[in-house]
């Protein structure tokens, strides 16, 4: 069932902590972290010439099925994240990715982190990738 | 068109300032204002018999077409607020709400609000507010 | 340095999805289910004659170090979650929490989570989890 | 006391609409509105070679004292935002935006937004603002 498991792809997607994103400690609140995660995957299928509103549109729902980050130091409000977005894995109906977040300016380790969507229907019923992103996703 | 200009109904919502609201200042976001306000008019509603969830599955939906606050003192994590809304003007289409948020354990003001709905279909197309909704809120 | 590895104690919160918790596929936003789970573990403190905004008045920060859940399934808007967290090691630094998501009405389960909590000052240096707290946790 | 009433300085931020900003009707949630015009401010204040941080880190923190949008629009999931900032007024305490938020992809109007934040120090005090900021608002 399992098509590919090396790396396939990756791509890095920058972004800045925005100041709503910050917590009473100062720094980027770890919920915020899996909006950002989000936003590199998504970032990281509109390189490959895909969106994922487009796939919504189509009927084709990707959800999250799980997620783990481990936290290695704060990100600041104002930092400029680099978000290393890599596709690990893609079975018929799931897709791996796994991230590494560093603070642009001087590289430190921000967070390690994976997740699984699964491919579902309108309904919430597992379907199969579609082709043409199973394709894309493997390059 | 307006049908009802004194104040109909008020209800006061008690919430308590979670960790992820505040932000680096170490105080409520501004913006997470807004998402009080609209849990405190949807818990007025319910005690009123009746649900916003409910009205969305038949097909109205009530959209933001105005919102202000002016902030009056900070709210600080864990701080419960008192929010106080008020329905000020139903119309055919409309629906207004005043709000007064006090810090409960003192009674310090912490803003003013006002916000201004719309009916609409699932489409966007404004409509007339349903009967029993009207009525509920002219109660 | 281990100190304990049994189940410590346990407390179910509820709390109902806001409408701003909610995504364009209708459901909980995958990253606001941290955020529940923050609630979940503070309101357990609390409940335990102690609050965390106390711990940092006093100096004592916990960050999260690690965040982990796997969905099982989707949370509605005004669905009422029980989110029944444990603690399930505190070591002289550390606390691992886990947490059991399920939807009240009909029992379904939502998700099934683990956070690791470090004990920091306000520099952000790793300190010993304060007497009282490791007492408290500890049951 | 007021300095300045003109339009002093205006400057278009695009920001794309995330997927955790839109809730379950489909579109921007209004309370995210007021990240994105903080987001469009402070990048304003970058071009004109000034960053918020930077003030924080010095003493000076500007705060909200009112906010008001008038929503005209929806903002969908993926829409490219422009959001067109100008400040309207520069008091010794206080600063005026006015924003005009329109969708990129068509030039439809999203919405039209007004806020006044002042100045303070750490204690939440109000100060003058920094001759430095003031000069640069009014350039």
């Amino acid at each position: 069932m399992v098509r590919e498991t090396r790396p396939i792809a990756s791509y890095t997607h920058e972004v800045r902590v925005r100041y709503a994103e910050t917590d009473r400690m100062g720094v980027l609140h770890h919920s915020r972290m899996f909006v950002l995660l989000e936003l590199a995957r998504t970032e990281m299928l509109r390189r490959h010439g895909m969106t994922y509103r487009q796939m919504e549109d189509e009927g084709w729902f990707l959800v999250i099925v799980k997620a783990s980050c481990a936290f290695k130091g704060p990100a600041h409000y104002d930092d400029v994240l680099a978000i290393e977005t890599t596709i690990t894995r893609v079975t018929q109906t799931r897709i791996d990715h796994a991230y590494r977040v560093t603070r642009k300016s001087d590289g430190a380790l921000v967070g390690e982190a994976e997740t699984t969507l699964a491919c579902v229907d309108r309904e919430g019923n597992i379907q199969r990738i579609p082709d043409g992103l199973a394709e894309l996703l493997k390059g």
